[in-house]
């Protein structure tokens, strides 16, 4: 029999729990044991555990955030407690580890895996959707709905007061998330980190949307693309239109996952408790082109995936 | 046959549209022709309105915002604006005006009524639920409900990562969203800007729900209530939780009106168009224990409603 | 110290849990102790409980269904099975139990106060809000916005396709939920078991608005009102209209209870504790003329509640 | 310039709506004019169509059902419907005509490309997902969350009441929706056409979940695997489990398009205006592989789309 443990990490994402549900009862089919580590990668510094079976994961299929906890571990960070997290996973005999979470998450993981014998499979879930070697993390889905649901609401407001709203979704350093919610909620603007924006272009597209009879309209700005309350009055006083800011905020990480975040959840589980069965290398399992996959958590690590700007292109075609 | 307008002013509300068609059908139930004045007060001032019919008004019921638009209108604050407004409806021969609305809107329909013949009566339509002569107002139970609906997300991230969230709701001026809010997602605390609030108490209320063992919480704030930016640093230095902070921000205006704020606007829109018909004074409807009533519109609008303060001490029990 | 049990009984309502919270925290506010009994009435004859603490409670307030588990309860009609519980309330020193269902729970509650000198407390929680001493009941508001939310879905598909559609919500003997769901979604035709329908006058309506150019429709029909199936099928052989029949189900049993029945659920808990404390007679708590109230059980089993047929007017005339 | 026509046929579909905005603004960054035909098929024999310019397709893009309604056409099985049609197209002038809707509306479109030099572009948008040439069609995706969101609910009463449902999603000859809602849900059991069922292996599924405490659970059938109410009873007789049914109906039909279907909506629109452009032959777009493609028209209606039967057995794994 073999023993897995499974740990959730970095910030949370709809679908973590459907993910840990489906890691214990695919192990328990292989006649595998399961143990969760709590709170991130502290959990395994500190050896705090609790053995998960099919029973115990009951009813947590459709609840947002991680009944195993999470946290962003400093500690984690240093040799120091990596060499006490690889000690643990040793002392507890654990064949290998599902590591559910983000670019942090398995940067942790790749260090771990320098200093461990256990083998670690990573299952990508992060609203952000920026990870290298799948097409869609855990949580994505959910997060860019709870957005597009949130910014059809503020569209009556827009329509009713003929104003120009800025909403600014989540997304520090990558334009995922904004650009599908962006195109999905048919905005005029979308802004993103990875393309340069022009002040004038967006003051000229306002003008012009204006002109042909827009009287409202939504600007999808990620938050990593700058001081959007500046933005906003800067808007105003180019424009003479009325602009109003909204920012999102934390409920896009949270709700209960969408069907398909809850299938992602199932078939990376599913993929991760094979791998970690066939004794395969260091991984981390995704969905590319329609398929599930998987590819070195160490290339995962080093690459940077690249954003689809076709879909941008997309996106301003569809808001003439 | 009586010709009766209708106006929405001020802030939008889902079931402001529930409100126009109910007017409208209930009108040419009593063989009445109804005008839809356009974009708030503005609509009166330049006299710019649309025929309304039982067809026209045709699936808008469940739609949010207002489909004859709102703004503030700056010139109806000056006498010569609302003259002009007063001319146009004498002009159109209006019988009877609907206004649709929140606070400074039966400002704006008190003054217009001093100038005018036309009978003017005040259905309130705003998600603050601060207007005197109504326990509820159009609008309130779905901007509730779509803060009680994010706030229920966020706590998934909250208890994920054992953190205390500060969710900001609308209420620059009232706390009556903050405070139903807050009770009905089990809100630690509640800070609304009729009481204030000591820093050191939150901060000792933080510090015994740790001891007690809750590792997370959410303090729901009306947006009156100062810098809640600061705020949340302080409970961070003062405590030693991990504090974030959410603004709700529009979306708590938008969306489709519940059930409850749908037939609390049929409801007013009957009793508007039966007080139009009887030739009474200028009124405003409401809901008063439970029954639909009304009251003067003078005294409506120099009467300030006063806050429940038992459920904010009920609201304190339950989070025990 | 006094000791209060807790019972959730009849078919679940949302809001269940949330009261189920509030009664164990007032009561513990108040240095009381409380026993949740199982599946109800079932668990007081059994004598099948769990200790309920503030924080035992945590995390339930938004959940549908009850934590305590309901049941109809055969051998709670028969003496034998209500003196066995009478003995157990007695046994385990029970001061005051506060049941938490509808009209059945209710009756049943009834006989077992003739038999106990324990105090007994209802809180009216049903869909069906068909209770006698209160407006409303914990779980309809939720109810009747699930079928909202469900019917506005289906009128999508009524005026894509130019077709009427029957809505069958629930309702074995009251109208109460379907009236209020006709009235807000703006149903054509409401059929309730109180009010004999005339099927010629059914086809009359139906045939006048297609002539007004309404291509669509929607008939609200509690499931008292007879069989829907055949009625669909005459409406389509009398007046050429396409109709389809949907039926909603048990989804309006369930969810996550709505801002309005976590309130009253939070209300009447705390009524109903502080009814216990006073030791008051046998009361059912309720909201009328929007306070909150009580009345002697055996008056509320006794008595049936109107429905408001105010509301079947408004609605035909909104619906013109 | 082009001449571009478009239709939607068959069953509506929640993203049709987003798919003929799409078609009509992507045509027009084209320089391509756009003409909607009214009620399906019927539209295209009776000559019926309205002018679409972007601004006319405004704010439609949330919007479930579609505002160029649909029908189901005997008419057009007939060669003389085809030729009327074929005829509408010449004299309009109609370079390429976009046909949005299912299985049955591609037939018809494969039938009437044999009688016009007008070429013809299917897009797939059913809820049914059925369709050869693309691993998922519009309108899935939000009928797959819609059931979600319904079972979730139910399974509140399940739990409450310890008992078993079966739940019937649509799908008379295809069990698509039904496995992915059943994966996603936990069903304990899930029911396709595709798959004969052995009532005894129900049985003994359903007494050995009930020997390891699953006390209630959740069957998802596809309406197509016959009749569910004697199969409930069959259920309840043979295993002493309380059965229950509820058929989900017709809101899995409409609803606000996810943004998924929103997105699958434009991408489809994109790659068929593209293809009128070019003139290629007769297509089905499509997304295979994560790719937006296209196979011939007359390949999709002649092959049968095979339904993946791992996602079935890893339900079952899911739901040990």
């Amino acid at each position: 029999m073999r023993k897995i443990g499974v740990v959730t990490s970095g910030g949370d994402a709809p679908g973590m729990n459907a993910a840990i549900r489906a890691v214990v009862r695919i192990a328990y089919s292989k006649k595998s044991q399961v143990l969760g580590f709590m709170k991130g990668w502290e959990g395994l510094i500190t050896n705090t555990f609790t053995p998960l079976t099919p029973r115990s994961v009951g009813g947590i299929l459709q609840l947002g955030g991680t009944i195993l906890r999470t946290s962003r571990c400093p500690e984690f960070r240093k040799k120091e407690g990596i060499k006490k997290a690889a000690e643990n996973l040793a002392a507890n005999d654990i064949d290998g580890l599902v590591a559910i979470g983000g670019n942090g998450s398995f940067n942790g993981a790749l260090e771990l895996s320098k200093e461990t014998d256990t083998l670690i499979v990573g299952i990508p879930a992060t609203i952000d959707n920026d990870i290298f070697g799948t097409d869609e993390t855990i949580g994505f889905d959910t997060a860019v709905n709870t957005a597009v649901t949130e910014i059809d609401k503020i569209r009556d407001t827009a329509i009713s007061h003929e104003r120009v709203f800025i909403v600014e979704v989540m997304g520090r350093k990558r334009g995922f998330l904004a650009s599908t919610v962006g195109l999905t909620v048919g905005a005029e603007i979308i802004l993103v980190p990875e393309v340069k924006y022009s002040k004038a272009n967006i003051f000229k597209t306002q003008r012009e949307n204006s002109a042909k009879g827009k009287k409202s309209g939504i600007i999808v700005a990620a938050e990593g693309i700058g001081d959007t309350h500046k933005l906003a009055r800067e808007i105003e006083e180019n424009t003479g239109a009325e602009v109003r800011l909204s920012i999102l905020g934390y409920a896009q990480r949270g709700g209960n996952p969408t069907a398909r975040s809850r299938l992602l959840a199932s078939l990376f589980a599913n993929k991760a408790v094979e791998l970690v069965s066939e004794k395969h290398e260091n991984k981390l399992v995704g969905l590319q082109k329609g398929e599930i996959t998987s590819i070195e958590l160490e290339k995962s690590c080093k690459t940077e995936k690249p954003l689809d700007l076709n879909l941008l292109k997309l996106a301003n075609i569809l808001a003439t």
